[in-house]
């Protein structure tokens, strides 16, 4: 465990609620660091709907969840807010008043005056392939995510999937790997051409290989996997040997961790206050599709809205001696500065 | 009286927040008409500042008033509301459960079953001219806007100021008047450079006058005008006959009208819930800058969620029997369909 990182608000969830509430606290001069559980920022945006459009936008008449992202990010640029991807919060405990200290699932420790949990429907997290017993193997053998690639060297690894994840660890994992097997359901691929055209030349040099089917199996001991068993499009059966299986059969959205956070839940959502949507703990907030309160719509223009009054409140905690002036970007040239552009 | 424009849903005010909320309420297939004072659409955006660079709209780095304004009637172009500018609403009255009889002071009347206050800051009045004793010819030979151009026909008027409006209108009503006379502190317009080049050319031909000082008194008798005292900027003094004065000094934002509109008020705000933005009228709601609640920022994007949220109890009270079913438009065909995208 390293040193724990002082900030002074952390924001649960790099969708578009987060990103913005950045520019709503980096405005009142407040610092912010994000944990998101996914390996990019956007949220559902941008792990959902990256390509689809979104009409309701005030001001937007079109835009796409990835565009939505990026045109944010330009926005909170100013700011300087440091992201940490792929990580998962796993607690929250008070240690001031307030002052938290929140620990994620890579080991990573913040301390922060203010906690905003901004995560949409909860974690996206990775689905369970129907293999019968596979819970017996989770965590030690069996992985959904790749935390530390460390983890995996020299081991016999066979990932699972077609798309951009399983190639892609496919091809990072590699050269550290004693061996890879790459097993798919078909002999198609959804995921960068590239990468798929990297793979082959790995195949055709025998340096892995690409199976073509489904696992049905798993044998091994105390959660040690030894291989697992194939079941070819031609209903054939046969084993593959390894040590480590990374299956990679995309994301879903569960409540996750939320629920040990402290926090009080009304049907797996946070209750808030409408007027700094602050949930029953003081100095932390929930906004976006996680809060609820009388007559929420799970609209990312709320969303916007709701970060705009938190961090109001936030300042209060964060700056207990400031007295706060409201200003308009459009006249001050104190919040112009603040934004790179007077 | 023309007979009364029945519509779902009145909004007063063509800001920002009005005109969005027209996006929100057309999704719910809800026809929407909109009273503004202004002679243009966009509020406080279009009248205080068109130019002018806002930084927070969320997902819009950089935007002006004008810009803003345009991107959302781009946006709200698939539900054809109806706009009725230069008009100021100076009555609601509730005629049914609810229904409401509402006119305006071009002698406009709307029955509409919700009203939305969407208002800003209140009403744009014109600026009063520091002339003593001009309240006594207002309204009878002294107009602060030109609401049917008719009734200046055959009139010796006398236009005060150097912009746009006085430009346009000493061009508007010269071929109607009988006489005009343009009177401005200083030999330098602050117009569209092509409406002082005609109205130079008009004074060129005889076909008008145009007089550089300010007017320090009136004469007339019982709210009828003959004529203005003259203050040149050598100090010397001169009359000018005319019977009808037009000073065009710019806005200025006042409560107005509101006070009538027999909702409750707080410190010249309307108070409403923060569940659906309602008065304590039912039927009648408020959004945008001219209402308060617990943790109230007058932002733009806050009068954005407003109107979604107040959209939803709008159609109970528009379509009582239809149950509503939340949609995105990034999903929903049937959403796409009203937008025209699909």
């Amino acid at each position: 465990m390293s040193e724990a990182i002082k900030t002074d608000v952390l924001i649960i969830g790099a969708g578009p609620c987060g990103l913005f509430a950045v520019f709503e606290l980096g405005l009142l001069d407040m610092k912010v660091h994000l944990v998101d559980i996914l390996d990019k920022i956007g949220g559902q945006c941008a792990e959902l709907y990256p390509e689809k459009p979104i009409y309701d936008i005030p001001g937007i008449p079109f835009v796409t969840g990835q565009g939505l992202t990026e045109q944010l990010l330009e926005q909170i640029k100013p700011f300087g807010a440091t992201f940490h991807l792929n990580e998962m919060v796993e607690s929250i405990e008070k240690i001031g008043d307030p002052l938290f200290r929140v620990k994620t699932d890579a080991g990573k420790e913040f301390e922060a005056k203010v906690v905003v949990i901004s995560a949409g429907g909860g974690s996206f997290q990775p689905k369970r392939p129907p293999v019968p017993g596979i819970e017996a193997y989770e965590g030690t053998s069996v992985f959904y995510a790749v935390r530390k690639m460390e983890q995996f060297r020299d081991k016999n690894i066979l990932i699972v999937g077609g798309g951009d994840s399983a190639l892609d660890w496919t091809l990072n994992l590699h050269p550290i790997a004693k061996r890879i097997t790459l097993l798919h359901r078909r002999d198609d691929f959804r995921a960068a051409p590239h990468s798929v055209e990297q793979m082959r030349s790995l195949v055709a040099d025998g340096k892995m290989d690409l199976k073509i089917g489904q696992v049905t199996g798993l044998e091994g001991a105390n959660g040690q996997l030894s291989g697992a068993a194939l079941k070819g499009n031609d209903n054939a059966m046969s084993m593959i040997a390894c040590d480590t299986m990374l299956p990679f059969f995309g994301l879903t959205m569960k409540l996750g961790p939320v629920a040990n956070w402290g926090v009080a839940l009304e049907n797996n959502l946070v209750p808030v206050d409408t007027a700094a949507f602050e949930t029953n703990v003081s100095g932390i907030f929930a906004i976006g599709d996680i809060n609820t309160y009388p007559g929420k719509l799970k609209l990312i223009l709320s969303g916007f809205h709701e970060g705009a009054l938190m961090a109001q409140k936030a300042h209060r905690y964060v700056y207990p001696d400031k007295r706060l002036v409201f200003q308009y970007t459009t006249s001050s040239s104190s919040l112009q500065k603040k934004l790179g552009v007077n």
